[in-house]
């Protein structure tokens, strides 16, 4: 195949698009791959689309080579079976919602969970048809509130997304971890560094589950990793929880006035002042901060929410989402605060002199969790719930006791991993992929039984696995980049060489026009600058640079010379001179043997 | 390739599916190709999603080889564009609409003229860019009234369109005929019986226009063709109008009593008892037949119009939309009817006795038009405008005139071919394919301009080729199958070979495992009905027959008595004993030479 740029329908571009932020954004549109048709939707133009098919043909043959059977939903589905699983309310904003010419509610499916299930209940009825794996590669659409990044957060992508149907969880097992097998394959072929990470499984449902992150700076995933090998999603750490303290010989809880601490670091000073440590100075891992929250239910009801936490910690807003979703979390207003009387801003403290402040049972009546830091015996500074005062010595356990853990606290870098391997190192990446058992949820709700061997009704057990198809190719393309351009690894580069015509004379366009052909009826794919006019052999170099194919071949001046063409490697820079005779042999070789 | 019925995603069924009305429909149904979402949505399982991809590889491989180019719109598209050629209007309740979480306005795209002709005008700027041909293959939306038939007309369905810019009317010529050349060439391939007739170019705009049109009794599609080669679609056939007839002696209009006539039968009859001619009897082609009509504009104002047509005519109302479009036609209701004193329902003629009754400059002041056969000098009977009495001898030219003429009488079978070629012949089809010439109706409205080889911008033209795939998969079932079940052409069929094991035999299933194996090895693909168990040999016949795959290999009983199997051709029947150890070179060559 020769794609010709003389008539290839590509115009490359010397500026940044303005609204472009990440650099493969910025490189994807002025190199012609893809462009803008709305926020977050984009036109694939026919660079990129080679791009994107090659990245689906990977995905293909990998989930083939499994055993999954490839079929197609449509985009456009029926609001009812969302309904039935409460996804048509969770979902909230993010669902497109159609209303067809009779008023019937649709919806552009965000995940098809319950199409998959439905239809499954609808052909098989027996655990002989089981074990299952189906999957499409398709449209997918969620309405972003923040679509950014180009393609790597787009409102209309392309997702591979299949299901296993099992009998039992030894066979969902069997299923979970042939897709895990194939995603690395996967990820593997499309040429670009990845972790593996523990993660939550959200609004999913489900146990078992990981993602399997392009690492990259612009991801908007955090994760974390430790020397040991531990990984994770940061909504999926774990907090390792001390030993709960001995609290026998600990002073009584005692308030005192803490004048002009607005902030806990001016409660530290205030306390290092007053009360001088010799073992170690008082630091804000020892005063108990009390954030107030409002959680947001999908229905739009509100309900208050406090979290203990140690005063060194902030809550991250989106690992706390990540537990309670479809809940959202917003902070708790001052007009919100004020219908709870007996919380006074800036000095709330869980309990004190008698009083319980915080807690289902409380004064407030507001639900209070704390971070599986605060143990049994913890002695904490906080709020005396008066006006300028702080009280010390607050023992969880003995002056205070909360309704439950939650994991809110922002993950640092140097926290322990939980399983012992060792200290967290933050990394950011960005979600690729995800496996993970969703078991019985979607069955349930959508009453998708099989009869197993006795002839007993069973409900079939599910894993949910999915790839971003168009967002890795916006990964890889940020992988892989450099300052001048794009940089294709070999497998899913739109061409397999890109053939430079540089010069005028027709002695270089005749070679390169035979060794184009060559090349093509030895079924290497050629990018070919084949123009002419005013464009310089500066140009053409700059545009094979900026588009990024990983074999550029310059017919030029050498030619006439010495008969050579020069050969060079994209990614490296490295230049090789080839007789022009010999070059299209040295080529097929590279490239059958890459 | 061996895809094994014991784990293929399949169900045959053997009842037809209540909501079927077409027999490809049931068939694609009960053979477990595709599966109704909702009303016009359907689920393409594993072995129709095969055909689908069949379909779509033909067209991609004859677009790419006219040079047209692939890129991919979203399905998602903004209001504006829409907005700009009145489209977001004028699609009225078939266009999918969707509201973001910001409130803007989005489609479903049902075509991409805008989008494509604005990427033009993004990337091109010269006419050293043109010729350009680009297209798509991709889910397109329309909310039809009626969705039916299955797959043959859905709501959501895959299309290639594509678009071909051009300088001027001769590169459009050319651009067109590559473009139909290409759509001859793939509906060969595809391998069904069709035809090429003009087309109206309906809501497009623009002139040339052809419809590829799949025959088939079950068609939406009426069109004609004549013995000298005439063909198109009724909504492009032109009347040929008679020469005017000279009037200088007709007798002046007359009216008269016509008691109990309220048909045109009965008036004829009356005309026949009342005025008996010798040459040839009063027939309802002697009657000038005036039908009221409301057209309905998008913004939803109506506005009257009154067609004369002869008598022996019916208005066929699809034929007057194809030209009216976007605006709809609805009969003049009693109530609207009182709003035009002059009119007296029944006896409504255009004229008579110095009075004008219909006409923009009449007493009603309804805009009137006529067939073209109401030509000048054409004697008719027609009501008087007064209860209980018609009119005669009123001369077309003498007595009335018309605002002009329009072709909305019924076409029918005899009716001469508008070129002379002969009497028309009435058949039905499937539309496949539409190619026409836009012209220069989006550039215009979308501004899409060009530098001349003088530096001189111009407007581009246009050409708008399409082609239902997913439809395609519906016409080639329908043209193809019998009264056993589907009969796929062999470049199309979901597989190559249905190999069945007919029997309990571990021999007979050995056999047919080396078989299936040696097969796919040697590149056939090979659906392979490897089932045990209670599946009778009947069974296995009975869901190969439904299928419809084009050969069907049987390794049954006679393998272990003369060390044969079967090899049956699906559309003949015929069948064919083979030495097990031969059979698969048979095959080879057999798939390989078709």
């Amino acid at each position: 195949m020769i794609m010709r740029m003389s008539s290839l329908f590509l115009r490359t571009l010397r500026e940044d698009p303005a609204d472009a932020e990440v650099p493969s954004h910025k490189l994807l549109v002025r190199a012609g791959y893809v462009r803008r048709a709305a926020p977050g939707i984009y036109t694939w133009l026919p660079l990129g689309l080679k791009v994107l098919r090659k990245v689906e043909a990977i995905v293909r043959e990998e989930m083939d080579a499994i055993g999954a059977q490839e079929l197609t939903f449509p985009a456009l589905l029926p609001r009812e079976p969302y309904e039935a699983t409460n996804r048509w309310t969770e979902y909230g904003d993010s669902l497109f919602r159609v209303v067809d010419r009779k008023g019937a509610d649709y919806l552009l499916g965000p995940t098809h969970e319950e199409m998959f299930t439905l239809t499954v209940k609808d052909l098989y009825s027996s655990y002989k048809d089981l074990p299952l794996s189906i999957y499409q590669i398709q449209n997918k659409y969620r309405d972003e509130a923040r679509p950014r990044a180009g393609i790597l957060r787009g409102r209309e992508f392309v997702m591979k997304d299949s299901y296993s149907f099992d009998v039992d969880d030894a066979g969902l097992e069997a299923s979970y971890q042939a897709h895990r097998d194939a995603y690395v394959r996967i990820f593997d072929r499309l040429g670009f560094d990845y972790a593996i990470v523990k993660a939550t499984s959200g609004a999913m449902g489900g146990s078992r589950s990981e993602e399997f992150l392009a690492k990259a700076d612009v991801g908007e995933d955090t994760y974390v990793r430790s020397p040991g090998g531990y990984a994770a999603n940061v909504e999926a750490v774990t907090t390792l929880a001390p030993e709960p303290v001995p609290f026998d010989d600990a002073p009584a809880a005692h308030a005192e006035d803490t004048p002009d601490t607005p902030t806990i670091a001016t409660l530290v000073d205030h306390l290092n002042a007053a009360h001088p440590r010799e073992d170690r100075p008082w630091a804000a891992g020892d005063t108990l901060k009390n954030v107030l929250l409002m959680l947001k239910h999908p229905d739009g009801t509100k309900e208050p929410l406090a979290i203990g936490l140690p005063g060194d910690r902030e809550v991250d807003q989106k690992r706390l989402e990540g537990q309670l979703e479809p809940i959202e979390v917003e902070p708790m207003t001052d007009e919100e605060l004020k219908e709870f009387p007996a919380l006074v801003k800036g000095y709330i403290g869980p309990a004190y002199d008698g009083r319980t402040i915080l807690g289902e049972e409380s004064e407030s009546g507001i639900r209070y969790l704390v971070d599986p830091r605060v143990v049994e015996g913890t002695r904490w500074v906080t709020g005396a719930n008066s006006p300028g005062q702080h009280v010390l010595d607050l023992v969880a356990g003995r002056d205070f006791t909360a309704d439950g853990t939650i994991e809110a606290a922002e993950v640092k870098a140097g926290d322990p991993a939980p399983d012992g391997s060792g200290p967290l190192e933050l990394a950011r990446g960005i979600e690729m992929g995800h496996v993970f058992q969703l078991g019985r949820k979607y069955a349930e709700a959508l009453d998708l039984k099989v009869l197993d061997e006795n002839g007993k009704l069973v409900t079939v057990t599910m894993g949910s696995y999915g790839i971003g198809v168009s967002r890795a190719v916006g990964a890889i393309a940020e992988g892989t980049l450099d300052e001048i351009g794009l940089c294709w690894p070999r497998h899913v580069a739109p061409a397999d060489v890109h053939l430079v015509a540089a010069g005028k004379d027709e002695a270089i366009f005749a070679a390169a026009d035979r060794i184009a052909t060559e090349l093509s009826q030895a079924g290497v794919e050629v990018l070919y600058d084949d123009r002419t006019g005013k464009i310089s052999p500066g140009v053409k170099f700059k545009d094979a640079e900026l588009i990024g194919v990983p074999t550029i071949v310059v017919v030029g001046k050498n030619l006439a010379t010495d008969g050579t063409v020069e050969v060079r490697d994209r990614k490296s820079g490295e230049k090789q001179a080839l007789a022009a005779d010999h070059v299209v042999a040295h080529l097929v070789d590279l490239v059958r043997t890459a």
